[in-house]
């Protein structure tokens, strides 16, 4: 049987790099996503899909033109397709992420934060 | 700004009855959804989608044709479409559900334990 549970805290030990989200199952064209959050992201927005985001660990705030949401563990958002968002963290924070396969975590704006779309850990 | 955070303990205090899936969010077709489980729930299959599992508080278990698979807090699992599948717990278990919207908690079985598919919390 090659179904297994897939154990978080064991993923996140798995590594380090902040703003790299890395793959940890896939669901129909769908990819879960694990990534550590910490300092500033870029504008961006994504224009043919939602987003989620679900807190793990620790806190983070996602800025959207006009306005800004804290997220804590325990808790949820979707940003929907083409609204800009800019997520940043001042301490390192844990996220889940789900999104459709091949999603760039920078969506439209690009840049030297774009991190390569199909690591999986 | 129609954005917000969504706690899911907040959205768990908010019903008790077991195997009864609450949607919280929506992201592009699929829903994600809370349900608390306990006791035996029916052998059935999704003939077309996967199905998301992840274990918020508690433990259960999946019990496949070939195996069983047991979860905790912290674990996810993805389950195949059309692999039959049951899942109990014998404590209660709080689960999150991520799945197309549309989708019986009881797929191809129908039955009793038949929840309404569009219940939102």
């Amino acid at each position: 049987m090659d179904i297994a549970a897939i154990n978080l805290q064991e993923k996140l030990a798995g590594f380090s790099d902040h703003w790299s989200p890395k793959i940890i199952a896939r669901m129909n064209e769908y990819h879960f996503k694990l990534s550590k959050f910490q300092g500033d992201f870029v504008w961006h927005a994504h224009d043919d899909t939602d987003e989620v985001f679900i807190v793990l660990e620790g806190e983070m705030t996602i800025e959207f033109r006009d306005g800004m949401i804290d997220l804590k563990a325990g808790e949820m958002i979707v940003v929907p397709k083409k609204v800009e968002h800019r997520p940043f963290a001042k301490e390192e924070c844990k996220i889940m992420l789900v999104e459709p396969a091949g999603t760039i975590n920078t969506g439209d704006a690009g840049g030297e934060m774009t991190a390569e779309d199909e690591v999986w850990i």
